[in-house]
């Protein structure tokens, strides 16, 4: 039996305790899990994601899509999903005829994203997409169209605005703890190899910027709770050795915030850039020291001359668990998730204002 | 007797082994230290230069300007001054009859630099002149062209590049250690106090930019060895408190250099904002935490796997020990500092495109 939104929405109503229980007990009382099927077999979806599910009540792996079948059997025993839930690229849409399939997370390279999510909705699937959302913003208007047509959820995996961590920075900021905010400082980016889709333009849609870069961007907009109202940029490529023919190297760029609040952020692909924020305050500050998948350090001096010193609470994977439970109850309560559709298109409009100050274009 | 730049000269050529030696060594063989007119005496001047100076064999105060009798008095006794080498402002050009003034350090308010260098070199006066240079372009060229014309030495007191820890990340650059530079971030700025001549625009020509600001910019411009070849800015007031009616409260800006590395840069009088810059390479990076005067703290990963961590080599008030001796040397080995009123003049460059940029200018 296929759950839909409905079936999730009585299960509620049939549970007069549920919206007061915490999110695991709800599952564990309703007995019901979310229903994965995992497009795209890559480092993300295999090494986080899927190992991640176990660790929730709320959600397993129910089918798997890749372009390689070997590898996704090999992950069907791990994960004890059938062999008739293996699909290729080219039957995806065979989803549609699953009932086991509650949802599918997509983990492609960014330029499959639109087209991904657009199927799984006309599938009737409720659709976890990986950052960047799409490689243009014509493509992320679609996808929103596309699941508010098929009334499935679109939720963007923005796994930061999930993480306690993330969370506790802005709740700092917004109850007044570091007084008013002045500023942000943020960096993310790696010395990528050779050979990665990364670089490719036309399936990467950009470069750093839309793949790190967005960590910073994203960060300074959920830190401040604004849109950026200006910004100005700049786009380089310093290393002449074949990575950068096609998407530039590196990103610099500040951005102004209706409030006033600046933020200066840097991404790269050719240089080891710990991903950080750093919140500067009237009273106080706040530092992140890390957008990784573990080991997030938070520390920060508040206006009442506390502390905070705190390693991150969570290990790896389970950033990917509280983003699929948090999901799941999305789906289950009929509720719009945070960093929906919406949510990645302002980024993706951002990124695309940032491109064209430095004199690029986002996409193909 | 006044001991000119010849007599240095003259002193130099006499020993020999002069060159061979550390600067204190020298001084020692020389038992001559440079003497010093210390103008201003504020903060910095008796918080730190005027300490700085007897932790050296290379300077020694000999004379004082200050517009309270009283408090030039007290120092006078501290520091071994003659009563007569004691100027208010009014008499300040009496100074040229001072054969026991080699120097003058002029920590005066911003608008005050361009007026007292002018005097100075035109009494005869080498000029150590804190940061920023002036309050205009002009004001920096009329500051270099009196000092090449009265043939004295003009420094901008950017201690910075004259303490260990940040010269040793210039060498981690420049001797490839950390690999190809691709990004930098740096930060500085505090939360001022209303009723500060910072605020007033006529006094400091501009806000945190001018006067914090500008180390972010000044290591950019060491780190790199470049200068920025284009900038973007934006400038902003958040706390409508009556401290900002005539100065800009925050700043974030980016630059890009000719190499291609682009630095984003903040700074603000409106926050808790620790002073830092963060380079980002291929094979490592750099981080300074702080701009102080003590408390300088390096760390570093190197391409070789080593990592650096090193506090602060020097503590306060030898920052000021290490810029006085570097000037002494100068003059008495009649060389042309690197911070330079050149120096100095490109910062200020930089800092009126940057104001520019965001719709602002420098200067009253």
């Amino acid at each position: 039996m296929k759950l839909t939104r409905r079936d999730f929405a009585r299960l509620g109503a049939a549970t007069a305790l549920s919206k007061a229980l915490p999110l695991r007990a709800q599952a564990k009382s309703e007995g019901r899990k979310l229903r994965w099927c995992i497009v795209g077999l890559g480092r993300i979806s295999m090494g986080q994601f899927m190992p991640g599910l176990p660790l929730s009540k709320t959600g397993k792996v129910t089918a798997l899509v890749s372009g390689h079948r070997g590898k996704a059997e090999q992950q069907a025993t791990v994960y004890g999903v059938r062999p008739s839930a293996i699909y290729s690229y080219d039957d995806f849409d065979r989803i549609r005829h699953n009932d086991e399939i509650d949802a599918v997370y997509i983990a492609l390279p960014n330029s499959m994203h639109a087209e991904y999510t657009i199927r799984a909705a006309q599938a009737g699937k409720h659709v976890l997409c990986e950052k960047p959302m799409a490689t243009s913003l014509a493509d992320c208007k679609a996808m929103i169209e596309a699941c508010r047509k098929a009334n499935v959820k679109l939720m963007i995996a923005y796994r930061c605005q999930y993480h306690p961590s993330h969370l506790k920075a802005i709740e700092l900021i917004r109850t007044g703890a570091v007084g008013q905010v002045q500023a942000i400082d943020s960096a993310f980016g790696f010395n990528i190899r050779p050979g990665e889709w990364r670089l490719n333009k036309k399936m990467a849609g950009g470069g750093p910027l839309v793949d790190v870069g967005i960590y910073c961007l994203n960060a300074s907009r959920y830190l401040t709770g604004e849109n950026p109202q200006d910004l100005k940029a700049y786009a380089s490529v310093i290393d002449h050795d074949g990575r950068f023919a096609q998407v530039e190297e590196s990103d610099g760029w500040t951005m102004k915030f209706p409030s006033g609040i600046v933020a200066s952020c840097s991404t790269s692909y050719g240089a080891m850039m710990n991903g950080y924020f750093r919140v500067h305050a009237s009273k106080g500050w706040i530092y992140m020291d890390g957008f990784n998948y573990s080991g997030m350090h938070l520390t920060a001096l508040l206006a009442n001359g506390q502390t905070i010193d705190q390693p991150d609470p969570i290990a790896a994977p389970r950033q990917f668990t509280a983003e699929a439970d948090y999901f799941a109850d999305c789906v289950r309560n009929n509720r719009e998730p945070k960093t929906d559709g919406a949510e990645g298109l302002r980024d993706m409009t951002a990124i695309s204002r940032i491109y064209e100050s430095a004199g690029l274009r986002l996409g193909a």
